[in-house]
């Protein structure tokens, strides 16, 4: 089934279009709404997120609106007819803030807002959270991976485990985090992201020998052959043969690029293939590997077991987020008509921050992300004396006379979608800055260190009194 | 980022390409082959796996075309223009087998058959495994939630932490895993599903109290109200409110449906709220949960704590099918030019079974799932007296003189595509058929009897002649 018709609108939860309904029969529909995207864990256990998808939820956000068909639809579902000739012109006419893609961000800060009428802001929430944690899932993973990897390039492999046509948000996501190229097309095209892949054990097989499949394949593209070397036996066949062929290119004026592991040890099996090739003199042949890698088996390999691996494909665990699976973010009311709103809960970590919000990083003097602190909007950073922790207060820092940034940038304005950057490369140059100002420490994979978000005094006293006042 | 120009020749890994356009250039493009879909573990340890995606892949399929934007990009990529001619008037020809979906399979079963010319089979793998793998992990998440929850309906509450518009393939799945209904809108309209949600913490917050919250949307959508009861305090006011709005309503002569839990304890809030509601005497507001449930989560809460919960609201963990995040489904020539193929692997378990091969299922006399048998095409499953263990051939169990099923059938003849059942809840009605001849302690979740699939010994016998074949 594919989704041709173009229009986001119904692409959404249908508690969003009740709601809507139900602000738009109360009078309440020209209420002035902001609303706050978070999340509440950095996935993996990691210690840092990367944000990412905005570009992406921009362009379903500059699609969100209703066809006639749709119209219909809701109709028949026993939206009322007034309602309905409202959602024909509908169009978000809003604010939106945002951090920017590629940024590292942490748990419970705001990084995206939202602010026009309650009903507006409520409609595009389940796209914009869809999108959003989505991506920001994939980019943290892959970015983890290159992490692991290194200067060893890798690429994106993930396309027949991913899950339908989000294989191109997972590709997208998978550049920003770090992959240099994505196997599927597809993607490639749509994102203007270089393109890999070769060949598989059923070209191989499809040969009466592995030297005709290796030789054929190489005679019809000598500028780009990688040759699968696992089909039969690794070392006592493919790596062998393709020593063979190589050398049969070279005499033709080409080279062979690299030669792929798919199975097997694959410590054990690069070394020895390494060896092998280095004493046929081809030093230059780079070795692929691929097989359900993830950034704790490239670490081991690399850093424990001298692994002599070039290029790393990694697949499943990359675009579906393994094993979290999802981004915890959440949008939230925090201010009504200027009155800033709270959610409490059962859960006292699902309680939220209430008033509208800044977010901003102070840095140490080397430079060094030391806190970031989220405000109140109309708090003068520079001035803030003291952040605290938003659950144990009297643990506080101060921040004064350091160097701050305001993470939020508007991307849309009264409805009008502002030029945000949209080169991949370009996002993940960005967060490379970024990520060089993360002290290690967050980026262990293993047990991180938790980099410190506070709030201010002023927002914590907010906090308090509307606590005060719905417990009393 | 849409995808809106419908045809799906560019949705494949690259490497399918370049392989294609070996085959064509080596003279291989007529050379016929048969090429089979099967995965090695059942997903969440679990005992079976629920097939899904076969409908939506023979969509994708119908649409395996080459735009002339596509074409132009891939002779920016290299391919050359005899080829690309040739892609240009590309359609899938061959046949496909299949199994049905809402068919209950085991690893290693061939569950779709793909014949055709290599050229063809090649290029539609990875969208193939694309939308099979999801779809299978979600219904088969989607199904253990169903056995979980008995005959409490649960709705796919999961479109915020989908991918992209891959949730609508998730919600897909998990109407034919169980869900009675979902939360995305855009999925109920193009899967005529029935669609379910009410409101958010946002529509109570907007309010000055919670009981205005309530009063208002009840009195907007009489004939539909579920209250979220959690915003403030879930027993204190969250429910009193709820049977305040509840006796108001019973004036105007409407029922409140139901109230919903998100957070707490669901078990304690439940029991509570249950006895709240009977002493007000309104037994027949109903009570949804909903909060990162899963089917362990679901089945302690009926089984071991009495929870008083009627409906469940379920989102994350199945859209997304956590903790796997992905079904291992791969794609694996198995003929050429009548010839059995047969690929090897340093990991013996990647070691495939070579021919074209038929999947049959054997009943007992009670009409139970018996064994499965993995043949040879040729074979008479009626006549096949003994199938055996794939790893350990010594263990063998007698199939004869039992009732038996082909559950391979096809499904695209020729390149036309032929009418498969496509209503949901039709298939989810199969499914649960099935699922009562599937004996329970294959249903279990924690540490499941592993259903029996066995090969004949035609086949043992092939695999056994080319496997000396290659290693002599």
């Amino acid at each position: 089934m594919l989704f041709k018709e173009g229009k986001t609108g119904l692409f959404t939860d249908l508690y969003e279009l009740t709601m809507a309904q139900g602000y738009f029969f109360s009078g309440k529909q020209s209420n002035k709404a902001t609303f706050e995207y978070f999340f509440r864990n950095n996935p993996f256990q990691g210690g840092f997120t990367v944000f990412s998808g905005l570009a992406d939820f921009l362009d379903l956000l500059g699609e969100f609106s209703f066809t006639n068909s749709d119209l219909q639809y809701l109709s028949h579902q026993g939206f009322r007819n007034e309602f309905l000739d409202f959602l024909a012109n509908f169009r978000f006419t809003g604010n939106i803030s945002s951090a920017r893609e590629g940024e590292i961000v942490f748990p419970y800060e705001p990084v995206v807002k939202v602010e026009g009428n309650i009903l507006e802001c409520q409609l595009i929430e389940s796209m914009l959270l869809n999108i959003l944690n989505f991506e920001s899932l994939v980019a943290t993973k892959a970015y983890r991976i290159k992490l692991a990897a290194g200067d060893r390039p890798f690429s994106d492999f993930g396309m027949r485990r991913a899950q339908g046509l989000a294989a191109i948000h997972a590709s997208r996501a998978a550049v920003i985090g770090g992959a240099s190229s994505t196997s599927n097309v597809l993607a490639g095209k749509l994102l203007g992201v270089p393109v890999a892949g070769t060949q598989a054990h059923s070209w191989i097989q499809s040969f009466d020998t592995e030297l005709e499949a290796f030789r054929t394949y190489a005679k019809i593209h000598p500028e780009n052959t990688t040759l699968l070397v696992d089909t039969y036996d690794t070392l006592s066949s493919g790596v062998p043969n393709a020593i063979t062929v190589a050398r049969e290119m070279e005499q033709q004026g080409a080279r062979l690029k690299a030669i792929r592991l798919d199975s097997g040890d694959m410590a054990y099996l690069s070394r020895h293939a390494r060896k092998m090739l280095d004493n046929a003199g081809l030093q230059y042949v780079k070795i692929v590997a691929s097989n359900q890698l993830n950034e704790f088996i490239i670490n081991t390999l690399l850093k424990d077991q001298n692994a002599t691996i070039d290029i790393f494909g990694v697949g499943t665990e990359m675009v579906t987020g393994k094993p979290d699976a999802a981004l915890d973010g959440v949008y939230k009311l925090v201010c009504l008509d200027e009155k800033p709103r709270m959610k409490f809960s059962e859960n006292p970590e699902k309680t939220t921050l209430p008033g509208k919000k800044q977010l901003v990083r102070y840095f140490d003097a080397e430079g060094q992300f030391f806190r970031d602190g989220i405000l109140l909007e109309d708090e003068n950073p520079g001035e803030t004396g003291m952040i605290c922790h938003p659950f144990y207060p009297e643990k506080q820092t101060r921040v004064n006379n350091l160097r701050c940034e305001q993470l939020l940038t508007e991307v849309v304005t009264e409805g009008q979608i502002l030029p945000v950057p949209r080169d991949l490369f370009a996002i993940h140059s960005y967060l490379l800055a970024r990520a060089a100002c993360l002290p290690p420490e967050h980026k262990r994979f293993i047990s991180p260190h938790i980099y410190k978000v506070g709030i201010s005094e002023k927002l914590l006293n907010l906090r308090n009194e509307l606590s005060k006042r719905y417990n009393h």
